[in-house]
């Protein structure tokens, strides 16, 4: 089965609205075996609209068309549709009942305008619009060569679409494809480089094997795709299964979630987990963040999920060597020593606010997001992180010596410490001991130091994003594999 | 003139990767008064490459097409080039040198499989790549109505795209337009909606007007497109100043800003101006946060823009009770009497976080970002923001009585409260006054309550700008016109 996707809008042609709906379709059809021939895409001109329709069908079996259905006079592709079959448009009862029940249930009179979203050429189909006021539309066009084309009209908002297609389209293309079925899976990294990973998958990303492994990169997360290509369903789903457990074992824990996971959804999960399997009465397992260029964006993410409370009270921004003195009790003269990005300033900061928001857990940020503020040792982009810890799993190190490899593009330099920063305090307040054992185990601390490339918002987000992961390895007492 | 854009490559057509290529080719078109016809996606196939450049060339006077010029087996976009031209390929000598010297540079052989890239088909030219190693093609097709069509070929990879048609591609395509010309604006607005913002547009926005005036929403942000098309430059550029100046004139300090600026960046950009204002040695005009239901996002959007340290210092991210108090010195009692979600509780925050950040200005947020937590009373998406600030500015309320219009859709509530909250202490822990006379005028402070529609995500960030925008007006002494 081949299809065509056409979309119809002056504000797609004009570059105003970028079409998503042409890919999401696309991979609709894609998991059902249909082959894609083309997108195209037409303003609201009805001749426009006509010839692209009449092309569209003489080219493939199915042709999905999605906009020119509302209520205003440039909305002309059931106008275009009835020309190419060459019927008039009748008002359909069954939506026009619908129509006026919509309204009438707004206490409103349905406004003339809104007529015309009931009228379908006469000799095709009315599909049901779960999702807004205008009524799809089916037809049968007949092709040169005898053959036939399945036309699909569906609105073009893209929350009235999906619904409309997934409720009566896809069924019904389902029910016709008796071809090839596309089974796809995407498993998310992040940590390594693309070309990192590709090595690791070495063989199984050779062309033309099927399943097929891909990889992707967006925000700093390397995807892979699998896409397994068979005659049955049951062999897709198996050779699938197949080439994913493959991909695991090469990659490991490297790989933090599939398809639609983000990284912020599996530490939250992660920690729901470990508070709900705490005996009662315990006092939660919580965390807490320090942060510095990031300014809030890692709390941001850690509170991304509906019940981040159970985990998150509280975190502390302190972006100027002040704030951190004063908030977390880093001794200004470590920052003096050390500069505030430094992996010695990372951990205080960490173990402050680990101490500070009697918390299980503390991510601290410092780092330069840029673009100014670099210096030849430590240029924009060099950004240390550390998480200090109360409880028994003592994060494991990964292996690299102190002090090596400076250079952007090696691996991140470690430095394990789990020594307590000296306590300090400031003129006019009281010193603050860092440490206490109020709450179970000495607290644990390590750090490490990145280089990520890119400008100032990439460079903030890789940073939380790497905070996550290394609080997501430590949780299970991992270490990171980089 | 008019003008089609063909993209190629298989994760286009497969949905894989959303085409934004043809978006801002499109609108760089509209821009030099070029009509686009359609946008045409095929995947890495010869043969359909080879009927698309066909019928296009046959429809159009200009064909942009990126994508299918890489190094690998299925990058075809050339070879299908050469074979409507019915020419062979050849070695551009000048891109061949290029790319040999690309790969010297960086101390490496050239893999044999790049040297396709510095092939053109015999008879076209080669287009410099300032940003990749895929030369770009270009050559003229006739048409059977006696015309001719000019056609380009640029890579997909955006970048390398954009490089490519500003630097060669767009200087040509001026020189050849005539014709009309399109001159674009775009004004943005945060705090009403698109039907308010319409209306007090009125007929500036009716159709076929000319300049036109449309709205269209993004992330809460409601934007005023404004296109002039007219014969010449001059015209166009008066006109759409014109009309530029009458949409201005309706809806005043709505207009936060236009083309690609951001909220963030004009209130950072009021920051910088009033720091850079002020007479030597005097202390920084500083911003601080106390955020709940935003987790940090208030903060991050602060410091977007690199110089935030400038009028940034500190920030709260008090997500639970325990930490309102303990950081910003909530009185518990306040939070049993009128939940952690009120003004009263919003108003106590920022003028804790005022205190102990010594700044300037604090913003604070509580709220139900949901999707649990909502009461009949407060249903998730109600949020509360409260302004507390030292400076000689008072902030004006806005219209509106206290206790009035719950409901969603409403005016939002103001209660203009310029007294201060009750100074508590806790167990164990010294009494903090919250208000002290040491910088400057006495702490003002005034809330707002608000009801967002939408989903968590959509929710946090409405409050965040929300926030903003209350900064926004403060700053310069203004009341929020909603």
């Amino acid at each position: 089965m081949t299809g065509i996707i056409l979309s119809i809008g002056d504000e797609l042609v004009l570059g105003q609205t970028i079409d998503t709906n042409s890919a999401w379709l696309s991979q609709q059809l894609a998991a059902i075996g249909c082959t894609i021939l083309r997108h195209l895409t037409i303003g609201d001109d009805q001749l426009q609209i006509e010839s692209a329709v009449r092309e569209s069908a003489q080219l493939s079996d199915v042709v999905l068309i999605s906009g020119g259905i509302g209520p205003t006079e440039d909305d002309l592709t059931r106008q275009a549709l009835a020309a190419v079959m060459n019927e008039p448009l009748e008002p359909n009862s069954t939506w026009l009942a619908e129509l006026e029940n919509f309204f009438a249930q707004r206490s409103r009179p349905m406004p003339p305008i809104n007529r015309i979203q009931a009228m379908i050429p006469r000799g095709a189909s009315m599909i049901f619009n779960h999702a807004g006021t205008a009524a799809g539309i089916k037809t049968t066009l007949n092709r040169s060569d005898g053959k036939q084309c399945e036309v699909y009209v569906m609105p073009g908002v893209p929350k009235e679409m999906k619904k409309m297609f997934q409720t009566s389209v896809l069924p019904e293309l389902q029910a016709r494809s008796g071809g090839a079925v596309i089974l796809s899976r995407t498993l998310h990294t992040f940590g390594l480089g693309e070309s990192a990973i590709a090595e690791r998958l070495g063989p199984l990303m050779h062309r033309d094997r099927n399943p097929s492994v891909g990889t992707t990169v967006s925000a700093g997360v390397v995807s892979l795709r699998i896409n397994a290509r068979f005659d049955s369903m049951q062999q897709a789903s198996n050779q699938l299964a197949r080439i994913e457990s493959e991909c695991r074992l090469a990659l490991g824990d490297l790989i933090y979630g599939q398809d639609d996971q983000t990284l912020q959804e599996v530490v939250a999960n992660q920690l729901f987990t470990i508070n709900a399997k705490l005996p009662a009465g315990a006092s939660p397992f919580t965390v807490t963040t320090a942060e510095s260029c990031t300014g809030g964006l890692l709390a941001k993410m850690l509170t991304d999920l509906s019940g981040s409370s159970g985990y998150f009270h509280r975190g502390f921004i302190t972006y100027s060597n002040e704030a951190k003195a004063d908030l977390l009790g880093v001794d200004p003269q470590l920052i003096r020593q050390h500069g505030a990005v430094s992996e010695e300033v990372a951990k205080a900061m960490a173990l402050g606010a680990l101490e500070r928001a009697q918390a299980k857990a503390a991510l601290a940020i410092s780092g330069i997001a840029g673009p100014t503020g670099g210096t030849p040792t430590k240029p924009v982009g060099t950004v240390c992180i550390a998480l200090a810890t109360t409880d028994d799993r003592v994060p494991v190190p990964s292996p690299g010596t102190p002090g090596e490899g400076q250079g952007g593009g090696h691996p991140p330099i470690t430095t394990p410490t789990p020594a307590l920063p000296r306590s300090t305090g400031r003129g006019g307040e009281e010193p603050v001991p860092i440490m206490t054992s109020t709450h179970g185990s000495a607290p644990q601390v390590h750090a490490r130091t990145f280089f990520f490339p890119g400008d100032r918002e990439m460079i903030r987000d890789r940073s939380a994003k790497m905070a996550l992961t290394m609080l997501r390895f430590h949780l299970p007492g991992k270490s990171m594999p980089f």
